[in-house]
């Protein structure tokens, strides 16, 4: 037995209680997406984060708000409420708010007193996305935010959507860190027949966890059907859990049939952004970015259809199981690790260690 | 800082755990409505009261009835049965049920053993209502049935209607203190654009909370606009809590440039009716009365339809609200308080103060 | 007062806390029926029994296996995948399983460590049913599934069909003990204006509980108004709980005017298979077998809609007494008993008895 096989032994036997699960306090120290920036907008919008009820919109000069959905008076959603230039006016009472929170203006009263407020969130725009700080102000910063620059990359084209999961994210990030269930879950998007049992290694890089496979010769994976790669490819994949908030996976196919001249590398950058709605919920958007076939609506078209029959694959199966969460609370604990989960598994202790420094 | 201005700081800071909120038990030793009269019927109706289910019909004399919906015997709802005269027979297994509730026949056995009964309610017919008592049978005092005596006085037209809300009684009743709303929650029905800015004056007499207010001159509200009255109006309005059960408004609008010999005053009762129908929802009954433009059907129909509108927005504000203290359960104990609150808040110290008594 | 109107006083004061009700734990080491024959095929069907989701299929020899819904890896329901040959292989991650249970492959790795299974449960196929085992498996003993041997006997014709009962499965037991509902639910179906108030004898033989009654001379039930009886009968039903799974009624009629050399005795047996689903739900079976009119499919056909139509007002029943519980969960406490509960009464001490006995 190597030092691998032993690794995976120890997983295997490990105690499912030293990883996190739907039940793990969600983390509020990190940046999330938001939204798309185009979901800001002068259309008061309702969306919940990590349990939170917010209002969602933007200042005359362009800025996204997020603020808590709730009057400090009498608690009527703000959602319900109307702008007044970068005032937003409760429509029960007519309070007014400003885009930090603070009071303006109580009508039935002369002077507002000190303190009052609803919660402000932090928030900033990075190319398509808007992302938002749910946790302690103080250490909102803004340097921390992922880095998405392929996103407004010329040199790259992307389509994104969104999918709303009735699981909690810890379960898609483990999804999303397992590249061996795409022969079984998706064999007519992602998967070819040889996939789940290629060998891949896993590198644990502080809170961050990388899965890399090199498959030699495959078919091209259906999803990439019409994108103009044809024949036999090499494909090497990473995938890597960035933060609790984003997942990052690359494909480089290598055309093994292209001739001297011809292009033989493409690459497939794509984005999975996971933001808990609830603790049982959770949003997701996520952005397919390519290298090739740049400015092509039909690929763009093509491929955001593959994508979304994909990832609703992913959907289904973690609802399903979330279903099986609730009719026998104990099953995950039972529940065995094989080879496969070493990547999953690094990441649920990872968040639980993160859940366990945010609760003190 | 005079003495209201007082007054209203202290409301501001006081702790919300000593006012009544959705949480609080609920007040079993009144008189509420139970239905219009033309609810009671020959035919059986279920409807439920301060969580119980109860059966409703009039007896072939004409007496409404109101007994607990549960056979003694197997619990099946009373309801599915079926009236023989005055005996109410169970749909199971054929137990019969005089109007105080005690058994008449047992099919199964040749006797009744003493003893067996359903609860029966005492009701009272009052005008175009009738009054139920769910608390203890010994203190229920037709005396102190509310007044309502101008739904029944030719000198006065009224309509009614009826609306389920999806929130705890007690927040209707806030909203029926609070005047201040009018022009934000109601401004194409019921506000006018200076009325959340009038001073008002409230009084507490004993268990009775009243709010009067003023306005010197000002339009109609858009409900009266097809009633007669024409032009620039003062408008002096009175709103009181009178029991949990009941809270009564009036507003006297006065025609400022009504001629000599022309009529210039007008007057509305709106009598709200709010019956606990379990914690978190309500029976919500109303009558809108009015000294003039009798018996005609149009003004009729165009005061119901605008108070269908008007009460409506009420409720979707109430049932908002109730949304986001489901999802935040310490969202009311954190709410402030503004000078308008100030009847609101006595009420809700009131009922506070009647459960505390009720639960001994 | 005689020894049968003591039992009954004694009855009637005998605290509910000692019957089984709602809330008393599922009885597992009893063998339920799980199904028609007809629903294990070659596709994977789902199905809840006592709170634990199954998947059921046959294998290609033709037996029925039940295995537990879930993949013991990361839960995924099993029903999602796919048989291969006789191996159910998981659709997320691809591990196989047999009908015992055990894991045959796990794609991403090399070898199956020890152990690795789902849970298979002991089923048995008998005549038109396929009875399941959900307690422990030692004590899986087939010769203690209940005899039903009439319903492959050729002297006998009958129909089956099924109901979903939102209700635990104490009360259908309890409502199948009661014969003297027949009168007032059943009017149109099963009952005739006397048969509540015939006298009928109650015997407890072990775990068992037998009704018997006999009517000298009443009409024909409407139910068997269409297979040949004719005129005035005598009826003379049994009605027994044989388990917690089943419950055996029949009824032999004597036509009164049945002329010398033609046939007078006709006999209906009626087989109910309660299945707990969940604590609040379940399956039930039934099979409604006669000696008479054989091999005549409309006869058939009016028994099976007549059958349906009668045991949809007692799941109606039961479904609306449910719902008072669950709005009043004191109400079974409270409830009396009548002469006619003494069957009921003592099979829901049996229950009880035997759910202590399980829960040790």
């Amino acid at each position: 037995m190597g030092a691998n096989e032993q690794a995976v032994a120890t997983a295997l036997t490990r105690a499912n209680s030293r990883l996190a699960d739907g039940c793990t306090p969600l983390l509020k120290n990190h940046w999330y997406v938001a939204g798309l920036a185009a979901d800001f907008t002068r259309e008061l919008r309702e969306r919940t984060f990590l349990g939170q009820s917010l209002v969602l919109y933007r200042t005359l000069a362009g800025q996204p708000v997020a603020l808590l959905n709730r009057c400090p008076h009498r608690s009527f959603p703000l959602v319900h409420g109307s702008l007044e230039g970068d005032l937003l006016r409760c429509g029960y009472h007519g309070l007014t708010f400003r885009q930090d929170g603070s009071c303006g203006e109580i009508p039935a009263q002369a002077t507002v007193p000190p303190g009052v407020c609803t919660r402000s969130f932090p928030v900033a725009e990075r190319g398509p996305f808007v992302w938002i700080w749910m946790g302690d102000p103080a250490q909102a910063d803004e340097t921390a935010i992922p880095d998405t620059s392929w996103l407004v990359d010329p040199a790259w084209n992307h389509v994104s959507s969104y999918l709303e999961l009735d699981a909690n994210y810890v379960y898609l990030h483990e999804n999303l860190l397992d590249l061996s269930h795409f022969t079984y879950l998706h064999p007519t998007t992602l998967g070819t027949p040889e996939y789940a049992r290629t060998p891949f290694d896993v590198e644990v890089d502080g809170s961050r966890v990388r899965i890399k496979r090199f498959v030699k010769e495959c078919d091209l994976p259906p999803i990439y059907a019409k994108t103009g790669i044809k024949g036999k490819i090499s494909r090497r994949t990473e995938s890597e859990f960035v933060s609790p908030a984003i997942h990052h996976a690359s494909a480089l196919m290598t055309d093994l049939q292209a001739g001297a001249g011809q292009r033989s590398d493409f690459t497939i950058l794509i984005t999975h952004f996971a933001t808990p709605q609830t603790q049982d919920t959770t949003h997701y958007w996520f952005a397919f970015a390519r290298d090739f076939a740049l400015n092509d609506p039909q690929v763009d078209e093509y491929m955001r259809s593959s994508a979304l029959t994909a990832f609703n694959e992913d959907r289904h199966a973690l609802q399903e199981i979330s279903r099986i969460y609730r009719s026998e609370p104990k099953a995950p604990e039972t529940e065995i690790h094989i080879k496969s989960d070493k990547a999953g598994v690094a990441m649920r202790r990872i968040i639980l260690n993160l859940a366990a420094d945010e609760q003190g």
